[in-house]
């Protein structure tokens, strides 16, 4: 059956983000419509985010394109050039390579939702525009360190 | 810029399907919203098919994943196994080389629209549900054949 049941998707909480900034992830909630429709190229997941909450840290990837669409209430799109508002329907669209981060914030006081699509490839860089940061993802997860490859010092951003 | 500024991108209408199945797809507009904001690895477009519009022939793809979400509307999707009702949100996949052929069909009396993103391969079949036909993508374009890869007679489906 093609159609995905969201009441069957688990709302996957949390954050890989390493120390104190997995919390900044606080009050959002995925679900892998995707790989729960057994799609295997790219990644789909239906973001919710609570009053407040962010889709992820300011960031860009080197290899995978990225767009959403949003599906419920008001969200701040965050990129170089400042702050985008999106209503329901309108699309943003974040080709791979370009070094603009960007994220999105629920600045309203009701819940919002979102529908990502991002390509998924067998290793990638990204790169956070507001902290010394970058993931470098493989076979093996994601692997969070200081720009320049360092380890980041224990649990502090 | 990376929100898509959805009023400045054409409406394209039409089909390339040969013959008269060409009017089949009367009522469908799409919007080419990932051309539009520089994807490539993907195609993502805005569908809005009007009372009595067809998303397509009903169909699978061999090496693309696909998946959809509605944003506005009701749409009845049909496969194999009947008829499914969607509404705004709701997600359907499509995983490459599953033989259940799909399409959409706007069966209410307002405008409905979605969401699509199809993986892009260099080379593609298609196969369609409920006619004799088959068409096959390369550099040169999209070739609409027979099951067997004979020609298709003039302009007759």
């Amino acid at each position: 059956m093609p159609k995905i049941d969201l009441t069957k998707i688990p709302l996957k909480t949390g954050s890989g983000y390493p120390g104190k900034l997995a919390a900044t992830m606080d009050g959002r909630a995925q679900q892998a419509v995707g790989d729960a429709g057994g799609i295997t190229q790219f990644g789909a997941n239906i973001v919710t985010l609570a009053p407040g909450a962010l889709s992820s840290l300011r960031h860009w990837h080197e290899q995978q394109d990225e767009i959403l669409v949003v599906l419920q209430g008001k969200l701040t799109l965050v990129d170089d050039t400042g702050d985008t508002q999106l209503r329901p329907g309108d699309v943003a669209a974040f080709p791979a390579g370009d070094s603009n981060g960007h994220h999105l914030i629920n600045r309203s006081d009701a819940e919002a939702k979102f529908f990502v699509v991002g390509t998924r490839t067998e290793t990638e860089t990204g790169w956070y525009s507001d902290h010394d940061m970058k993931v470098t993802a493989d076979q093996s997860g994601f692997h969070f360190t200081r720009r320049d490859g360092s380890p980041l010092p224990g649990s502090e951003p």
